[in-house]
C-alpha cells in the first residue's frame, strides 16, 4: 500500500508535534509532502494523488479547520474535472485519513463540552469532499495536547500513527495482528545482539498468542451461532 | 446598525453573483471589504471588527467551505488573544452572518441529496468560531445557482440580501415590517413625479395593513390565551 501524507502547517519547523510525526514516519510505503507552495504544478500533484492508495491530510486545528494552506492546495489542485468530471473518479476507493492535532483535551470536542462540537462535525467539509470523490473515509486520527504527553504515551503514539498510515482498514483485531506480525521480525533483527534472544522469544510468544486468539474467536463464534438458534 | 461585509472570492471581477451583490448593497450602514491580501494590518482589521455590529462572511462554496483567502484572513487576523484572550471577548454579542453561493440546487444539500450534507453542517467550523467568540449566529443566507434565476427572482434576491445585511434579527414579521416601513418613504420619494401618487398610495396601504395585522395578531393571541385556560 502506498500512503501519501500531505502536511499543512504554517510554522512546521517550530512545531514539536509535526517534527515528532516526521521522525515517526514508517520506513517504507509512505511519501511525505508539505503543502507550503503558493503555486502548484497541478498535473504533478494530481499524479501523486493517483499513485496513492491512502491519502492523509495532516494539520493542526486552526479555528476549527485546517490552516489556509490546505484549503489553498484543495482550491488549486482539486479541479472539478479531476475529482468528478466526465464521470471518471480517479480518487474512487482510495482512503482519506485525517491526522489533526489540537491544543484542547479530547473531551472539549463534544456537545456540551468547551468547544461544543465534535471533531467529526468540524471535518464535515473534508468528509463531503471524500464523498464527492467516492473515496473511503477513515476515522479521524486526533492528537490532543501533544506537549502534555509523557514518554510512554509518545511511544504508543508512534505506533498508533504508523498504523494509521499503513495498516489495512478497518482497524480490526485481524488487521492489527497482521500489521504487527509483518513488522516484528524486522524490529527484532534491529535489536542489539544481547537482546536478540529475548526479542525472538517475544516474537514467538506474540505469534502463539495470535493463534490462541484465533482459536478462541472461532469457539466464541460457534457459541454465538448456537445461541442464535 | 453597522454591518461589515467581508468577501472572499479568488476571481471577484469575473463573478456575476458577487458583482450582483455589490450592486445590491444598501446605501447606508454597510462597509464592504474584499479579503484578497497576503498580509493584513492585524490591528486595523481587528478595529474594523470591533466597530461592526453585524459581520457578514460572503463567499462561494469551494470544496464545501469558503475559499482559502477567508481562512488565511481568519488565521492571520483572528489571533487567540483578540478573540478570547484574557477573558475579554470583543466580538461578544455581535452577529455573524454567512452569505454563501453554490452551484448546486438547494435540495442537493441534505442527507440523501446529491451532496449528502446540509450547508448548516458544512459551516460547523464558522459556527464553532462564533460560539468561541460568544457571537450570535444568524441563519445562513444561501444563494443556489444564481445564474438560473429569472429577473423577478433576482429582484426579490436584492431585497432579501439587503434585509440580511441590515434588518434586525430575528427575522420576525415585526422586524420585517419595521425594515420596510423605514425604507418605503425614501423609495417613494425616488419615484418619477408621475408615479408619486401611486407610490404614496402603496405606502399608505402598507402602513394600514401593518396596523390591521397588528390588530389581528392581538386578537389571535387573545384567542390562544383563552384556549390555554
Amino acid at each position: 500500500m502506498q500512503t501519501l501524507v500531505l502536511v499543512a502547517h504554517p510554522h512546521l519547523a517550530d512545531s514539536t508535534t509535526q517534527q515528532f510525526f516526521k521522525a515517526s514516519l514508517p520506513a517504507d510505503g509512505v511519501t511525505y509532502r508539505v503543502l507550503d507552495q503558493r503555486d502548484y504544478d497541478v498535473s504533478q500533484e494530481q499524479a501523486a494523488l493517483r499513485q496513492a492508495d491512502r491519502i492523509i491530510l495532516q494539520f493542526p486545528l486552526y479555528w476549527y479547520a485546517a490552516p489556509a494552506s490546505l484549503k489553498h492546495w484543495e482550491d488549486t489542485v482539486l479541479t472539478r474535472t479531476f475529482v468528478y468530471g466526465d464521470h471518471r473518479y480517479p480518487l474512487a476507493d482510495k482512503e482519506l485519513g485525517i491526522v489533526v492535532t489540537t491544543g484542547m483535551p479530547a473531551q472539549a470536542f463534544r456537545r456540551g463540552g468547551t468547544e461544543n462540537v465534535t471533531l467529526d462535525a468540524l471535518m464535515a467539509p473534508l468528509a463531503a469532499l471524500a464523498h464527492r470523490a467516492k473515496m473511503s473515509w477513515l476515522p479521524i486520527f486526533a492528537v490532543h495536547q501533544f506537549n502534555y504527553l509523557d514518554e510512554p504515551q509518545k511511544l504508543r503514539l508512534v505506533v498508533a500513527y504508523q498504523r494509521y498510515l499503513t495498516q489495512s482498514a478497518p482497524d480490526t483485531l485481524a488487521n492489527r495482528q497482521a500489521w504487527f506480525a509483518a513488522r516484528l521480525p524486522e524490529k527484532v533483527a534491529q535489536l542489539k545482539p544481547a537482546d536478540q534472544t529475548t526479542g525472538r522469544l517475544i516474537a514467538t510468544t506474540v505469534t502463539q498468542q495470535v493463534d490462541t486468539l484465533a482459536e478462541l474467536m472461532a469457539t466464541l463464534a460457534m457459541i454465538k451461532e448456537q445461541d442464535d438458534d
